[in-house]
C-alpha cells in the first residue's frame, strides 16, 4: 500500500486519542451510538467479538461448575433499598419503570396505569437473584450454589462512549452461595483468575490483577478484586471485577441455611461479571492508526478473501469468485492455536471496488486478507497480507500450504499482538516513592501506571480527585518493601497502582 | 418402579390440564414466577433447553445469510408512534420509564430526573432497528440486509403463565430489507420453513402452517404467517411467526435506497421471530403424568448417571462414583442422529437418597437414566431406562456397548415422542360444514382442531369470540373444495383451522 494511504483512521492516535478511538470503531463498522440517549447499536462486526466473549469464556465458566440461568429485568425498588450501601452506590443511574401502558389524550399517547411500586431496570441483579438464593437455598446440600446469566443491564450514564461506558450494556454476571467464607473467597480468587487468562490468552490484553481500595469496591461488597488493562494511550481500563459479598446480601434477602451442625447460619455469597466494555479494551490496546487489529482468538473471521475482479470480462471475473469459493472451501475444519479454534473465512463478494474492499478489511481489523485474481486460477494460488506487519507484505501460498501456513500465521499474530502490549504495559510502569514524583510524572503528560507505596484507608485521597487519578488496585505481586505512604507518610509494605483510567 | 408412585405430578391432565402444567414446570425445577408482577426466572433446566435453541436455531438463522446485532432496549415514545397501527396493537401492554434516578426524600426513595420524552421498554423492535435500516441502507448494494438479535421483550401481562404468558420474555428476532416485494415475501416463506423444521425435528414437535385472518396480523404487517401446534389439552400453540411487513415501517422509518435504474424506493422488509414460549410448547407436547419427557435433540442432557451408593460401606461408595465417573468419560465425543447432536452426559452425585434422585430426572424428563452399582463395576456394566418407555424397563449393558446402542435409544426417543405427537394431531382435526356443527363439538368439551371453510374477511366474527373459538390459520394445505363459509354462507374454496388456543 502506498506511503499515501498510511493511515486510513483520521486523526492518529498521537492527534487525538478519544477522536482516534471513536474513528477505529466507525471505520470497523463495528457500532455507533443510538438515537436513543446513551445507548449504543452494536452492529454485526462488534457483535461477532462479543458473541465469541459469549461462546468461548460462557465455555469456561460451565466448566468450573456454573449453571446459567434467566432472572428477571426488573428489580422492584423494595429490592434495591435493602442494602443501604448497593442502593446509594446505584440510585443515580437508575432507569424508573412507572407505568405499564400508554394512553390517548388530547396532547397525544401519555403514560397512564401507574404502578404501585416503581421498578428498576436492574443495574446488576445482587438484589433480586438474592431473593431467589433465598428460597432455593435450605439446607447446606443445597451449596455451593453457581448461577451465571448473559444479560443487558442499565446505567444512565451522562457521559457515554461507545462499549466504554453506556446506559445500556450487555454483560456476564455470575452470582454464588457457599457454606463458609473461604469458599466465597476463593471463588473470586478462582474467578479473576479466570478473567486473567481470558484477557490475555484471547484478547491478547495483558493485565494487572489485584484489589481494589475499599473505598472504591462494589457497593455492598466485602472486598472487589480487578482486572485492570493499559490502553494505547496509557490509561487504566477495569475489565473485569469479582466481588466477595460476605454475608451483606445473604442477610439483606435472608439467604439461609441450616448446616451439618443443625446451625441456622447466613451463606457467603460472590459475585462477577466482564461486560461489552471489553471490546472497547481490544480496539484501544490494538488498533493502530490503519484501523482495528483483532487478535485471532476473538476475531469473529480469521480471514477474508477478497477476489480480484478486474469487471473487463464477465467469464474472467466468474472464474475468479467460483475460484475463491474453491479457496473458502478449502478452510473446512482448519483450526489454529492451543485452543483448537476453528478457522472462520469470509469471502466478500459485495458490489464495491477491490481496492476500497481491501482497506475496508484493514480498518476491520481482520487477522489475514487474502486476495485471489484471474493469473492465481491456474497454478492454484493466492496471496496472503498479515494485519500484523506494518508492511502488509504479500505472502505466496498455494491451496496445498493452508493447513501448515496458515494456522502458524494466526498464532503468530495472536502472539505478536499479546507481545506488543505486554511490552507497552511492562515499559510504563514507573516506581515512585513520593506525592510530589507522581504529580510532577503526570504534569508532563506521563502516559501509563506507577507503582507506589500507599497504606490502605477507607478514604479517597482528595489530592488524587483532584489530578483526575485513581487508585486502580494493590496488584497481587509486586516487590514488598517497607516504605513510607506517599499520601500519608505512614509506614507499609504495600504498593499500589496509580492510573488516569476509563 | 411400583404402582403407587406411578404419577408423580398431581394433579394429572385428565383432571386439570393448567394445574399438571404448572406442576410438571415445578417439578422439574425448569422455571418459577418471580415476586416481579408477571416476570419470570427461568432456572438452569429450563434455560438448558433455551441454549440449546439459541444454539441450533441460532446457527440455521446464519446459515441463511443472517448476522447477529443488538439493538437498544428503550424506544422513545416518538418512534412507537410512526406506524399507527402497531402503537395501536401494543399501547395497553407497555412498560414505560419514566425517570433517571432516584431521590431520598422524607417518604424514602422516589422516582427523579423526569425524561423529557418516555422511553418504552421494546415490546418488539421494529421501530428502532428501523431506524438504523435508515441510515444504513443507501442504495441497492445495500441489499438485502438481514440482521437478526437474541434479547428479552416486555409486554405487560395482566394474567401471567409461565413460558406461555410472561410480562418479560427471550425471544430472537430477525428483521430483514429487500429491493423488491417479492424478496420479503420469500423471506417469510424461507424463515417459517426454518421454524417449521427446527419445531418437528428438533421439538419433536408437529406443527401446522399457514397464514392468519388479517383481522389477527401483526399491528403494521400486511401478512402473518404462523406455525401452530396442537397441546395434549387440543388447544392451540402459536409456535412462530413471521410478518411479511411491506413498505409499511419502511415508509414510517424513511428507509429508502437508490434503485439499479437511479430511482428512490421503499425498502420492503420482514421480521420473524419465535421466543420462550416455545418451552411451554414442549412441555404441553411431550410432558406426561410423571413429569417432563425432553427429546433428546433439545435437552440440557440426554443422560444422567445415578451412583446407587447404599451408604453402608465408604470404601464401596467411593469405587461406585469412581466407576460412575469413568462411565461418564466413556460418553466423550458420542453423537446420536441425523445432526450428529453432541451426547451430554450428568453425573448426580448429590447428597440426596437414590429413590428420590431417580424420580427427579424422572420428573426432569432426561431421555436416558442409567444407573450403577457394586456389582456393576467388575464386568463394566450399567443399567439404562428410557423416559419414552411407559414401564421404564431394565436394558443391561456395558460400556463397549455405548458407541452403538446409546445413539440408537436415543433415536429412537426422539422418534416415539414425534410420532406420538403426530398421530395425536392428525386424529384431532374434524372437518365440519357449518357452524352448527362447529358450535355443538365445542359444546361437548371437543379437544382438537377443527377445519372449516372460511372466506377471509377484514373483522373477526363476533360468534367465534363468544365461544372463545379463534382462527388459527389457513392452513397451506387441504384439500380444495368449493363450499358455503361456515360464518357467512359466502362461495369458498379457502378453509380454515377453528380452535381453542394459549
Amino acid at each position: 500500500m502506498s506511503k499515501k494511504q498510511r493511515t486510513a483512521i483520521n486523526p492518529t492516535r498521537e492527534e487525538n486519542f478519544p477522536k482516534w478511538y471513536q474513528s477505529v470503531v466507525r471505520e470497523a463498522d463495528m457500532a455507533e451510538m443510538a438515537h436513543v440517549r446513551g445507548c449504543m447499536v452494536i452492529k454485526p462486526w462488534g457483535f461477532g467479538i462479543w458473541e465469541n466473549i459469549q461462546q468461548i469464556l460462557g465455555q469456561q465458566i460451565k466448566d468450573c461448575g456454573v449453571k446459567n440461568a434467566y432472572f428477571p429485568l426488573f428489580v422492584p425498588l423494595s429490592y434495591i433499598e435493602k442494602e443501604a450501601q448497593h442502593v446509594e452506590g446505584f440510585a443515580k443511574e437508575m432507569a424508573v419503570v412507572t407505568h405499564h401502558r400508554l394512553e390517548n389524550t388530547e396532547n397525544g399517547l401519555k403514560p397512564s396505569g401507574e404502578l404501585t411500586e416503581p421498578l428498576i431496570v436492574r443495574p446488576t441483579s445482587e438484589t433480586i437473584i438474592g431473593e431467589s438464593f433465598a428460597s432455593w437455598i435450605q439446607s447446606y446440600r443445597d451449596l455451593p450454589l453457581k448461577i451465571n446469566q448473559w444479560c443487558n443491564i442499565v446505567r444512565w450514564e451522562m457521559r457515554p462512549r461507545v462499549f466504554l461506558r453506556t446506559s445500556e450494556f450487555l454483560w456476564q454476571e455470575g452470582h454464588t452461595a457457599f457454606a463458609t467464607a473461604k469458599e466465597a473467597y476463593d471463588d473470586t480468587i478462582q474467578m479473576l483468575k479466570i478473567y486473567k487468562d481470558f484477557s490475555q490468552e484471547r484478547l491478547a490484553m495483558p493485565v494487572i490483577d489485584g484489589v481494589k481500595p475499599s473505598y472504591d469496591k462494589f457497593p455492598g461488597a466485602i472486598d472487589t478484586y480487578c482486572i485492570e488493562a493499559m490502553m494505547q494511550d496509557g490509561k487504566a481500563l477495569q475489565a473485569g471485577t469479582t466481588h466477595n459479598l460476605g454475608t451483606n446480601f445473604s442477610k439483606a434477602a435472608n439467604i439461609m441455611f441450616t448446616d451439618t451442625d443443625g446451625e441456622q447460619k447466613h451463606a457467603h455469597t460472590a459475585s462477577w461479571g466482564v461486560s461489552t466494555r471489553l471490546i472497547g479494551g481490544v480496539i484501544m490496546t490494538h488498533a493502530d492508526d490503519n484501523g482495528l487489529r483483532l487478535p485471532p482468538e476473538i476475531a469473529p473471521a480469521q480471514i477474508v478473501i477478497i477476489p480480484i475482479q478486474r469487471g473487463k470480462d464477465e467469464q474472467e471475473d466468474a472464474q475468479v469468485l467460483e475460484y475463491a469459493k474453491k479457496l473458502k472451501d478449502s478452510f473446512k475444519g482448519l483450526t489454529f492455536g492451543k485452543f483448537n479454534t476453528k478457522v472462520n473465512v469470509e469471502l466478500d463478494d459485495t458490489l464495491i471496488k477491490s481496492s476500497t474492499k481491501k482497506w475496508n478489511w484493514v480498518k476491520k481489523g481482520v487477522p489475514i486478507q487474502i486476495e485471489v485474481g484471474p493469473r492465481d486460477i491456474p497454478e492454484n494460488k493466492f496471496v496472503a497480507r498479515l494485519r500484523s506487519e506494518e508492511t502488509y507484505e504479500k505472502h505466496f501460498l498455494t491451496i496445498d500450504q493452508i493447513k501448515t501456513e496458515i494456522p502458524k500465521f494466526l498464532e503468530t499474530i495472536q502472539k505478536t499482538y499479546f507481545d506488543q502490549a505486554k511490552e507497552r504495559l511492562d515499559s510504563s510502569i514507573k516506581e515512585v516513592d513520593s506525592f510530589d514524583e507522581l504529580k510532577d510524572l503526570f504534569a508532563k503528560d506521563y502516559k501509563g501506571f506507577v507503582l507506589a507505596p500507599w497504606n490502605p484507608c477507607d478514604e479517597e485521597d482528595v489530592r488524587l480527585k483532584e489530578l483526575k487519578i485513581t487508585i486502580r488496585c494493590v496488584p497481587f505481586e509486586y516487590k514488598k518493601e517497607d516504605k513510607k505512604c506517599i499520601l500519608t507518610g505512614e509506614d507499609t509494605n504495600i504498593k499500589a497502582i496509580f492510573a488516569k483510567s476509563y
